[in-house]
């Protein structure tokens, strides 16, 4: 079946404390060589058939992320 | 500045609440071709200098994602 994978990250002048306090915690770690972290969700979508790119760019924009505040990236399957 | 993209999911067994709560939302609002989704964190780390592989794989592997219930993939910048 084929899977469809969509990342949801926030936009680069939202501020991300999730992402900040990961980059605290991996700095008091002592891994110095991460200078930035942000975080954001991962969604990975079965499809029935072959995937409709439109409706699935609308799920992805509009029911999955919230357009104000986050940046959307959909991965379709290799045709 | 190179980035590495951390991908964390739920092991397939692991019973996976809020992406059967998108897949409900999903079939209601007619998105009937979409038959499952899986909910998981998305990483987007700034590495300064040459990326070094073990170590981010050891920050992936143990610091971003609980290993008894998550898989990981790791993403490396192409060389």
């Amino acid at each position: 079946m084929p899977q469809v994978v969509v990342d949801v990250v926030l936009k680069p002048e939202i501020s991300d404390p999730q992402g900040q306090a990961v980059l605290g915690a991996l700095g008091r770690l002592g891994h110095t060589q991460v200078t930035g972290v942000r975080q954001g969700k991962h969604f990975v979508l079965d499809v029935e058939g072959t995937p409709d790119e439109a409706a699935l760019k609308e799920i992805a924009e509009t029911l999955l992320a919230n357009p104000v505040i986050e940046d959307v990236e959909l991965h379709l399957p290799e045709a």
